[in-house]
Formats: structure tokens, C-alpha cells, sequence
């Protein structure tokens, strides 16, 4: 029997009609059963006479499946197969956890550290295996990428394939998808679930110039359902509605992007994330619809993530707080350390950030367009968070305003506790962002933390020690009455974060 | 006759009873006249039976007055004085200009420039000196200073004089102010006077061991009044009712806050400025009420600033946007870098800031304290603010928003307008922030204006040439169409700024 690892992709490929336009004419489904779970899966045609069924099996055991089909051939086809444990890299898809958090479907906790490269799947193949072994050295587990082409600054070229069959003029024929464009873009989800990476999947986006930004409604849920068709059972999938949503309105009305998100919710068998960036600040889709699993945001107010949080009782997901880079917009001129600034901001308060890279180059080949190689700075930092991250107890809840569990009330002021994140009494990550302080004030009542400073930009990690004012020094707590407490020595420059553990 | 230089101060001294309480007793005022203008002014008791009247004329010409007392021999006293033209550099007392903004008596805008030395006069002559002396090397054209001394981190010390009398266990004869203290106090006004700088009184504070913070009710009014008899004739002062007027309210309650403001807007008989500052950002005072003539605000949400133009329709003023320094408090650790930042954030957005500095010193001689010298690095670039808006043209109005007349709607976020102040057509200054750009779109028509690239860190003015963007970098301007404009090429570092004149 063939064997199928948890969480990995079975397929049954079928052979049927390929007269007439399939894409229009042939229905084609499946249910996949394995002790009492049931998967009602789509199929899809995939040209020359060939049409496919995935199922990402979901539990071991012996999985049985038949299908239904409006044309004979393909009906009432049956078979089965075996899923196996997961390997040990495989933690299978990422689901919201614990409100505000994300977590695989094994329980393995998923802190988001995304990068942005919009199109870089359509940049051929030589520069796509570059940008693959730059992810490969960066420690990035999401990307954002698109679906179609991009027309804009800085991305002018042509892709190598097109979603749609299109005449030699370039008309489109919107009811005919290419399967050579699909083989390809899935290939690159392989790869990316090769190297771990979530694919945040930009469905919709406004800069084009071949016409997917202005399909029709019919054309639009075709292609919607055609994509979960094919690819739901990538598990490294995130569902990501559009790219500035609201720069589409004029096509796209907002009830479409409710049916969009409501299809998806009830038509993914597999339930992948599901949410939706907005252009304008002002313009956030509203995310406390329930279809909506996340929050996803552009907003350089990175100091209003527990504002966020409150709002909308979800995992909040900043993935353009604008990116590194010297580019005359904007949104792509900060620099690497306030680009490390802004995450750490984002992480201490118990949210999740995304970077890109925009710095201009002769060849036009900016990381956050097209991929290729990474020149900034932030990127390494980055990656020192996450690894902070991924070696503590668990995700962050921030410890400031009605969270704050370690000073509430008017005493919190003396202690810097703006970006401060904690996982229980255990565990606390405190960034100091641009406080330079050289005696530090500790918010802890006893002296019986490991306490460690980390340099966010230098990468470092040094023992600090605690020591209990005394004397003359107790001059520091005026405030505290008898409440004398413990300091810490600093190096007195900014960019400094304090680890807590007990 | 008696020549005074208009906005100088007359002061008409006369003998009288010194028995009893003469601070209780006696009731002293007078009318000056001139020209139809009248003045009513209360005077006050000096001690050692020396009663003072004083008087800022407001107009060249003759004024002439005559005293009323309940004791004799200081009722129906007459006289008068000569007003002369104002020396060139008294421009009279600030007020309210144009909104948003503040001018001196005779026109001359006034942008406000602060520091903060709370203590300063507290300290003995030696250190007040060389305050004074840092004061006349340093650009600050107003400093926030509290009538009281201070007990606080880093301030410890008893103060030289009290503003009551005392007895050998230092209790207050709050019924009895000791004139010593204020002819102390009033030298140090002059001294700020001679430099050209505003003093912003403090006139409440909670950081109190001498028991000033909770005296009752009728002592509050009183001191209240014999503040106002005594000082409102020094043309460089400012009224603060308090310092994180919000700790005191326990003691205060707010309508004794809507008092103070009220006793100040009738009784004062030069309306100076009024304002009051907050301690927690959330705790603000209505400062929409009628008595309160501009925004004192301590908040480091400076991108705010907009929107505080908006809702309070009055200048802005953020006495407290953080301070440049390393002590352990947030308040008080900012890197000069940031302070600078914070401040043409601030400047470009159409408010104004005050500077502190808060570096650790072995004998606690803190600027923002005690004054002293100043340590840092801000200060100087502060000044070098100051200098480019005295020479600019006026007063600056916020470019973004509702208010952006550069580039309104949506192209608006092609360009870098986030902090972008312009006085009309013929000047605009834009404050690039963190933002490195290589390239940078202007947001202008026509290539008609002088450019000046400033180093807002090295304090450099470079002249910059824009250019018409053409050919292959016309695609920078995709989204607009037939208008193609203009760029500038840039050091790609942050912290620069644009200036543009007609």
C-alpha cells in the first residue's frame, strides 16, 4: 500500500477528457476517510487529459477514498493508503494557538519571522534557486509572496509563466488555467517546505498589468476554488486574501472579500490561516470577522501592538512596518536598526513582525520584489531574535498596561516596561528600544532570576548581575517606601533587551 | 519724571505697618493709567514694613496711578512715570499667535525652544551661575523651573531659601512669606530676562518633603495672588500651574485646578501664558478649557502631534517628549540621537518640544534638575533647530492629513510627508526622520525652488540639485501618469531633512 507521512501529500492522479474546456465542463471530488474523520476534497484538471485529488492526511492509520465525477470515467474511483508518523522535521500546519499565537498542528510552538519577496517565483529559475539558498542561509519561516506577476517600481519585467493560457497577443482566456504555471509555482511551495518556511500566500494584489487585479466575479471564484484545489494540501500554506486590499475596492467590492474569506473557511478542507493586508492604515479590513484566523496589518505604529491585541483578539501579524532599505518611498527606506528596532517591538509585546529588503540596485533586483540575494543588515538580527524566541519556554504576552503582571499601576513607571513580554513568572524578555540606561531599576521582587543582556544589534549575550540597592542608592526608590529593590548595570547605550529566567 | 522702557517694570515702593501680619492685614492695589488703557494691580508686602506695587507698561506715553488701602498711609498714594519706546531687543511679553503657534508683543514670532532645569534656583549662587553662564552658550529660549525646591532621585539637598518663613524645626508660617527667598527669585528671572529666555514657573509639584505640595486650600489662593502681585510685571514669564499635576490630586482636587486657572486668567493683569502638565499620559488636563492658552503635554507618542493640533485647536508644546541622559527611568535615557529626532518630529509637525538632560552624576548635579553644565550632545543640534526656523519665513503647519497641501489623497504616500512642516507656497521644510532614502521623489511641481539638504545631527546645510526624472526612472512615477516630476539624490543616511525656498 503506498505510504504517506502525517501531514505530507497523497495524490491520485486520473486520466479523463480533455475535449471541451475541463476547467468548465468537469466536476470532479473526493471524499478521503480514515476512522470516522472524513475529508471532502476537490479535484482539478491539470491539462492533457490528466486530473489530480490531494489529500493531506491528517491522522495515521489506513485512509480509503472514492470519488464523484460528472463524467464516468472519473467517477466512483476508489482506493486507499497508509499515513505514517511524521518525521521529525514534519510538525505539520500552522494553526492559531492560545488566542494571540501560533503554534504546528503537532503543539510545536510557530513564532512568525517572515520576510517579503513578492514575486520571486516569477523571476526564473536561476535567480529563483538563489533566492532559495539565501532563505536557506537567512532564518526566515514565512514569506510573503504572490500569486501573479508584479507590475510596479522597480518590477517591470515579464514573468516566465502565466497563470491563465493566454493568445499570442496576450489575451488572456480566463477560463483556462496553465498547468505549466501551477507545476512551477508548486514546485517552489516544495521548496520552500523544504527549508520550513510558511508560504503566505497573496492571492489578489493591485499591481498589475496583464489583468488578474480586475477579473470578473465569476473568473475570481474560479480561480479561488481552483487554487484550494490544488495546492490546500501544501501544508506549509497561509492563505493571505490580497496585497492593499483596499487599493482594489473599485473592482472588488467588500462583499467579495467577505465571500472570498467565507469560501475559503468553509471550502479548505484543511483550514489554513486565513487573512488580509490592507494599504491604508486607515483601511484595515475588519478582522474581527470570524472567517479571519489573523490579523495581518501594515503599520509602521509598531508601539500599538497591545492596543491591537485588545482590538481584536487575535495574533497579530505586522508584516510591513516598512523594510529596510534606501528606495525614495517611505515604506522602504528605514534603516537595518530600526528595522531590528521595530521587531523587537513588536515580539516584546506579543506580536509578530515581518521584514523586506529595498535597497536600490542597477539590475533592479530588490530582495522584496524579486528575491535574489539579501544586502541589509536586519536580516541576521532577525534571526538572533528568533532563536532567542525558539530557546525560550513559550510566546510572549505583554506585560504593560492591563497585562502588566510585573508592575501594575503607577509604581510601573519607574521601570522601563514598554516592550516587555513575558511567558509566565519563569520567563521575561524585556527590550529596552532606544533607552540607554546605565543603572537599570528591576522589576522583580526577588534577586533569584538568571538575568542576561542581550545586545539586539551586536548579537550578544552576557551575564548580568543583580544587585540589591543599598545605602546611598536607595535614593532611587523615594517612591518604593520600604520596598527596597534590585538594579542592574548596563552599558549605558540603546538597543539592549534583559533576559529573565528563573 | 521716571523713564521705564515699555514692557520693563515700574515698581513704586512705600512704607507702612509691620506689626501684626501685613500678609494678612493689609490690602494693597493700584490703577495705572495711560492714554484710556488701565492697569489694576495688586501690590504686596516685602517685609520690614516695605510695601511694593508693580507695573509692565504696555504702551509709550504717561502713565500715571494712584494706590487704595485699608491703612492710611498707603491709600490715595499718586504719581506717574514716563513709557518709552522698547529697546531693540525687548520684544515684550509671548503670547498666542496665529493658533497654533506664539509671537512676542510686538510681533516677532517666538518658536519655542525649552529646557528644563526644575531646581535651578535652589542650588546656591555658584551653581545658579554657571547655569546662567551654560544658559547664555546653550540656544534654549525658555526654561521650566519650579518656584519650590525639589525632592526627587538625585535631588536631595535643602534649598538655600524658603518661600515661607520657618521656625528652628523648619516648620511653615505658611501666613508669612519670607521676602528674602523671593528677591532671590526674582534676580534669577532677571538673569533669565537678560538672556533672552522664558521662565515657564512651575508654580506646584508633588516631589515635596517641605510640605508645599499640601497646603490647603485658602494658603494655595494666596500664594497664588501674592505670586501674581509680585511677578507678573517681569515680561519673560509664563504661568505652569504644575508639574504631573495628576499625582497631586489627591490634595487638588481638579476643581481647585480649574481655580488656580481662573483666579490666573482674571487677577493676572498681563494674561500671560497658562498651561498645566501632566504626569500620565492618560491623566492630560482639559486643555480645551477657555483659561488655558496653549498645550503643555508630557508624552513620547510625539507622532501624535497632528492629531493634539487637532483636538485641542491651541500650540503644542511637549514639555516632556523624554530626556536625553542614562538614569534608570524611561523618562529620563533617551540617546541625544533620539532627542534631536523627537524634536523635529515635533518642529516639522507644527508644535514645539523642551529639552532635558539626565546623565548620572557622582555628585548628583543633573541639568534637568539642578542645571550646572550640560553633558550631552542634543543641545547643540536643538540650537541648530532653532537657527533654521529663525530664519525661515514663520511658523510651520503640518503637511500630512487633512492638512497636506504638497500632495493630497493617495499619491501623498509616494512622498515622504510624514514630518513636513511649510509656512505657504514659498517654503516647506520636511524632516525625513529614520528614513534613508537614496532617491528621494519631490513633492513638487516645478523645479523652481532652492533645495538645502541639513545633516540635522552634523549640523551641515548642503545645497541639492533636483532633477527631472526621466527615461528609465520615470518608473518611479507609475502610478502618476503624465506627471512626471521631480527627484533628488540623497547621503542614503537617516536624519536628514529638506528645505525648500521660493
Amino acid at each position: 500500500m503506498t505510504q504517506i507521512e502525517k501531514w505530507n501529500r497523497f495524490e491520485l492522479e486520473l486520466q479523463g477528457p480533455s475535449r471541451g474546456n475541463p476547467f468548465l465542463d468537469v466536476e470532479l471530488s473526493a471524499e478521503f476517510r480514515c476512522d470516522g474523520e472524513v475529508q471532502k476534497v476537490q479535484g482539478f484538471y491539470d491539462g492533457k487529459g490528466t486530473y489530480r485529488i490531494r489529500c493531506m492526511p491528517t491522522k495515521e492509520g489506513t485512509w480509503t477514498y472514492s470519488t464523484q465525477s460528472n463524467v464516468k470515467e472519473l467517477d466512483g474511483k476508489t482506493g486507499s493508503f497508509n499515513c505514517t508518523p511524521a518525521a521529525k522535521a514534519n510538525h505539520g500546519p500552522v494553526y492559531v494557538n492560545d488566542t494571540f499565537h501560533f503554534a504546528y498542528a503537532d503543539g510545536t510552538p510557530y513564532y512568525s519571522f517572515g520576510t517579503t519577496c513578492y514575486a520571486w517565483t516569477h523571476q526564473g529559475d536561476e535567480m529563483e534557486e538563489q533566492t532559495l539558498a539565501t532563505l536557506k542561509e537567512a532564518s526566515f519561516n514565512k514569506i510573503r509572496m504572490c500569486v501573479f506577476p508584479k507590475h510596479y517600481p522597480f518590477n517591470h519585467n515579464e514573468p516566465a509563466y502565466y497563470a491563465f493560457e493566454r493568445d499570442s497577443e496576450g489575451k488572456n482566456d480566463f477560463t483556462r488555467f496553465d498547468p505549466v504555471f501551477w507545476h512551477h509555482f508548486e514546485k517552489r511551495l516544495d521548496d520552500l517546505l523544504e527549508l520550513g518556511i510558511e508560504a503566505d500566500i497573496i492571492i489578489w494584489h493591485p499591481y498589475d498589468r496583464w489583468g488578474y487585479a480586475t477579473m470578473d466575479e465569476e473568473t475570481d471564484y474560479r480561480y479561488l476554488r481552483y487554487l484550494i484545489a490544488r495546492i490546500s494540501s501544501f501544508r506549509n500554506i497561509w492563505w493571505s486574501l490580497a496585497n492593499e486590499y483596499d487599493f482594489l475596492l473599485e473592482d472588488k467590492p467588500m462583499e467579495r472579500w467577505d465571500t472570498f474569506f467565507k469560501i475559503l473557511a468553509t471550502e479548505d478542507p484543511y483550514n489554513h490561516l486565513r487573512s488580509i493586508h490592507n494599504g491604508d492604515v486607515n483601511m484595515n479590513y475588519d478582522h474581527t470577522k470570524p472567517e479571519v484566523t489573523h490579523v495581518c496589518i501594515q503599520n509602521a505604529a509598531i508601539r500599538n501592538v497591545v492596543e491591537w491585541r485588545a482590538q481584536y483578539g487575535k495574533p497579530i501579524v505586522n508584516d510591513e512596518l516598512e523594510y529596510e532599505g534606501n528606495v525614495p518611498y517611505p515604506w522602504g527606506a528605514i534603516s537595518a536598526e530600526e528595522e531590528v528596532h521595530r521587531f523587537w517591538i513588536m515580539v516584546a509585546n506579543g506580536g509578530y513582525a515581518g521584514h523586506g529588503e529595498t535597497y536600490f540596485d542597477e539590475n533592479d533586483e530588490l530582495w522584496w520584489g524579486k528575491g535574489g540575494v539579501l544586502r541589509g543588515e536586519s536580516w541576521k538580527r532577525i534571526g538572533f531574535l528568533r532563536k532567542i524566541m525558539e530557546e525560550g519556554p513559550g510566546a510572549l504576552s505583554p506585560q504593560r498596561g492591563s497585562e502588566n503582571t510585573l508592575f501594575p499601576g503607577r509604581m510601573g513607571r519607574y521601570f522601563n516596561l514598554k516592550f516587555a513580554g513575558g511567558v509566565n513568572d519563569d520567563y521575561h524578555l524585556i527590550y529596552l528600544g532606544d533607552y540607554q540606561h546605565k543603572i537599570m531599576l528591576l522589576p522583580l521582587r526577588h534577586n533569584d532570576y538568571q538575568i542576561d543582556i542581550i545586545d539586539t544589534w551586536n548579537m550578544t549575550i552576557t551575564p548580568g548581575k543583580a544587585f540589591k540597592l543599598e545605602g546611598s542608592e536607595t535614593y532611587l526608590y523615594d517612591f518604593r517606601g520600604d520596598e527596597k529593590g534590585y538594579a542592574i548595570e548596563l552599558p549605558g547605550k540603546p538597543h539592549l533587551a534583559l533576559r529573565f529566567r528563573k
